[in-house]
């Protein structure tokens, strides 16, 4: 940590200052439409017009993303505070990656669009970084948010642009893609001297109510999220009303699920915080299709119910026999939910209820974005494996204490900050 | 809680599925305006346009008055996590309600407003929920939430439809109906056992920080619950105007007051979390007049004033004299508010000021409201009385290890999770 | 506290209810508009398209600043609760000392602009109040707010209606200002008892989490702070972009620094709430000009690595050498970068990048900023130190009990809450 993360840090930035001197203009539209002196909404307007979702969708980025993490009683300040530091940097190379790709290597403008699409790339991230939370330094995660943007950016470029396949709330390109890259990288960092549970991983009921704080801006916003990048209009307003009403109903299964695995019939935070926003991601691939609303609420009460199971059977099985430990259980919350929202684009199309894409397409999506998570996973896990990267020692995982200065003063234990920092951190063996 | 609690979730969200696959349909103007190609702003524009509006209700919704609850040491997970399932229920049968009410039984469309009113409705069952908050089950809250907006739903009609009231920033419909609803169940639900100062009825200082989440955010974005469904332009504006001073000017009568009243001059944050918020509810139904920023200030400043001497004397004189336990003040924040909200209203257009409605439609309206809150508090409070709901032993009320699994450390208590479960649950008596 | 607090108040409320009455009126225009059938867009037009703006400029005036001042272990409720004090006298103030000086003291309109600048005048209060957080008395931030908003009237009229000079995110007539006001408030109030470290002066926890809240929103809503009173398109289009990329640029050196300065390359918290925020003051004055995106995001680097480095070395160096103690460290928030915005301009200017102004009147700009705080700051706090007004004695700074009912619990001290008033309160000697 001495000097390589300071280094690094200041490196990328000083590297996207640099890109974005080459290749990123404003946008200029404005200038025509006053010389027309045209009444057609220009660019400059619609800007004003999606700034709100914008704004709501910046929201879920830092303060939805970055709450949801702080359950670990822990591990709070690394969970806001890496979550920011990620996303500062994802948003000025998403901002490149995308731009880049899409411009086809020259100058390109930004636009309401681009920013939202900045902000929704590094929601890949934020999703992989929940499932190795706790157990990776920051120079390993801006690492990965340089490689993972990446192999998003060229996914979501095969899906737009060569399958054409329809996504408008990104269910396979950012839910799914995150949740299967993140879960390889935890695959391959896997250590079996984690495998019992860890005195650190678990929350105290502040640490919970602070989680709260991130489920319930992601849930309040989440119908900007599936629409702020959908066609004006009527796709808009359904990608809008579907996620409300999917959001609404999947609360319900979720309580229900909750309340029906558990011991002596009591709901678990961990499942409120999480699979009450599944419906969001489940519902997000068909948002902006004409499903009617009872559809968007069936999907979200699939998704409540399936990301409950998930929680309750699916991450032990994964933890103890594929030996792959997600500290957040993002794929309960993005991954399975993500796969029900490729699914049902497909079941819907088949159907004949929207004309927005074709059913191999849909499927080829699903695969690629699968695929491309897996493989890019793959890659990232060995380099973030290299030993020249520090990492935490089993002891000191989910806890702040090994990159924050912590206040003397915490609730669960008011001796934690011994001097013990020189058995906190070791190379990688 | 075993398996009633999950059926009644699951049967709920089942039927609420069937009644939107009957009743609901999404707008369709817009084709009708891209045929007319005309440039009259079409009902997707104005979605669009109250689409922040709506979002800042949301927020308020689910942050404000979640939050706001959880000043409770011990009842946190309750206050935040009941609140949404609460809401999320509520909002697709408030939906339902409205929608079949309005459209005299037939199919109706799915609008911004509709979005906005289906919150509000919810809004209603939450204020109920603060009288209660810590001596009820949520299968209880459920069927109040079916209950309340059945009866909200018809008053909001005969307010509207019938009398032709107005009641922009819903005063009486849904803060005065909110509190008295309340309030009349919890008389019903009166336990003597409760009677003396409970152990878990007070606040721990980091739960006074999460509550004061809650005020903020219901504080900040009130002006757009005032005019989120008022007459666009000049109505709406002056909604906003007058919210926003009114607010300002109650916050400054509320910390005066608090000081007066309290021993040796110092603040209270019971009153500091709920007075500050009396004036956004007082101005609501006279929002859109044209009263003045001045008269909206006085009114602001008197609910202020109103709701802490509420918060000193009449919380203890309805606990003790009048049997009726008022876990929040919901009384002090939203009745006496409210009634000062219908009452001005009254005033102003006695007065000439404004002639949006008339002196006996006003009162007609105040009436109704309080007549109807305290008809469906009566009926509501009798089915939850039925000793089939399990309720929290009176040992056991305000404690969130009735209903979650809490973590072994909590700031009050370090051992307060021992194996008591068996004494936590009791059928009525 | 026991009179003198209440009286003030109400006092003031009073007085800002009369003022109200004799010069604030409605805007008026949506009638002609109506009149002449006109597409314009109207104020009205424009009033529901800047309100989202505002209400991300409210939700930063009301959570961000409250919520980034949370941070000390035992004065969460003052932060928090005098900061919504400060603000809502403050925005009735500010909206009449900034209307009369605009209309030479005649009648003036209420609008979207005027609701804005009436949040801003705020934040000039707000920002002063982190200087001597902890060390003052609620009279004492009320006499300061209106002294305060009153020389921050003169010197925003002065910038923009004689110099003509250009800030339109007000690096220097906000930020700069409320330091240098705040500073040499806290300068004269300076108590050399206070001066060793205060075992109150310092954060838990969960204290640092509640802090992270208002770091977030502020970070979050910044682009819409720095656009909010920009010329509608291509001006308030460049003042978001600029501020976003230049935010996201700071996060990057400001962790980098924080690692390199701190023991062990450990981040601290108070530099991760405060410094990453830097970007958004230093780019406030120049967002709106054509400056790119990369040299917006060399701004924000910049005052990312200079605020950490006034942290770590200018803040004890004023507390021991100048006799200034800062609490809140605004100096580096907000002075610094307050300073870089507005050298920031001139170079712009002098490079003929930009032609919205010129180098003598943004020079001109700088320096009247801070010679009005300095000016103003020494006859407020020259007033505040008349020993009428009470403050917490040098033990009692930054606790809440002098001021709040306090919980009986709390995290760092289980027996904080002794019977000990009699000592908490002196008159200032």
């Amino acid at each position: 940590m001495r000097f390589t993360f300071p280094l690094v840090a200041i490196g990328l930035e000083a590297s996207m200052i640099a890109l974005f001197q080459f290749f990123v203009e404003y946008e200029a539209d404005q200038n025509i439409a006053q010389q027309l002196n045209t009444t057609r909404p220009t660019k400059m307007d619609s800007f004003l017009q999606l700034y709100p979702l914008f704004q709501d969708v910046h929201v879920m980025i830092f303060v939805g993303f970055g709450f949801l993490m702080t359950f670990l009683k822990k591990y709070g300040f690394s969970s806001v505070g890496f979550n920011l530091l990620i996303a500062a940097l994802g948003l000025q190379w998403g901002t490149i990656a995308q731009g880049l790709l899409h411009s086809q290597g020259q100058k390109f403008h930004i636009g309401i669009k681009e920013m939202i699409n900045a902000d929704f790339s590094t929601a890949t991230v934020l999703i992989s970084f929940g499932a190795v939370l706790g157990k990776t330094s920051p120079i390993q995660m801006l690492i990965m948010t340089i490689l993972e943007i990446a192999a998003f950016a060229a996914n979501e470029f095969l899906v737009a642009e060569i399958f054409m396949a329809s996504d408008v709330g990104a269910s396979m390109t950012i839910h799914a893609f995150g949740a299967y890259f993140g879960l390889t990288v935890a695959g391959i960092l896997y250590r079996s001297g984690l495998r019992e549970e860890h005195k650190n991983e678990e929350s105290v009921y502040h640490s919970d109510l602070f989680a709260m704080i991130g489920t319930l801006f992601l849930w309040i916003f989440w119908p900007s999220f599936n629409s702020a990048i959908a066609e004006a209009g009527d796709h808009q307003y359904k990608a809008i009303v579907n996620t409300y009403f999917s959001l609404a109903a999947c609360v319900l299964t979720a309580y229900a699920m909750s309340s029906l695995v558990m011991h002596r019939g009591k709901l678990n935070m961990v499942h409120i915080q999480n699979a009450t926003l599944a419906g969001g991601v489940a519902v997000g691939t068909c948002a902006d299709m004409d499903i009617q609303p009872y559809v968007a609420m069936i999907i979200g009460s699939i998704a409540g119910l399936v990301s409950v199971l998930g929680y309750k059977y699916l991450t032990p099985f994964f933890a103890t026999t594929l030996r792959i430990h997600d500290t957040c259980g993002v794929h309960n919350l993005h991954g399975l939910p993500g796969l029900i929202g490729g699914l049902s684009s497909i079941v819907v199309i088949a159907l004949g209820v929207s004309n927005m894409s074709t059913v191999a397409m849909q499927a080829a999506a699903l695969g690629s974005s699968i695929g491309t998570a897996v493989a890019g996973g793959v890659v990232t896990g060995l380099i973030l494996k290299i030993p020249c990267w520090e990492h935490p020692s089993n002891e000191y995982c989910y806890d702040d204490s090994v990159y924050w200065e912590v206040p003397k003063w915490r609730e669960d234990d008011i001796h934690s900050h011994k001097d013990e920092d020189q058995k906190q951190l070791e190379p990688q063996v």
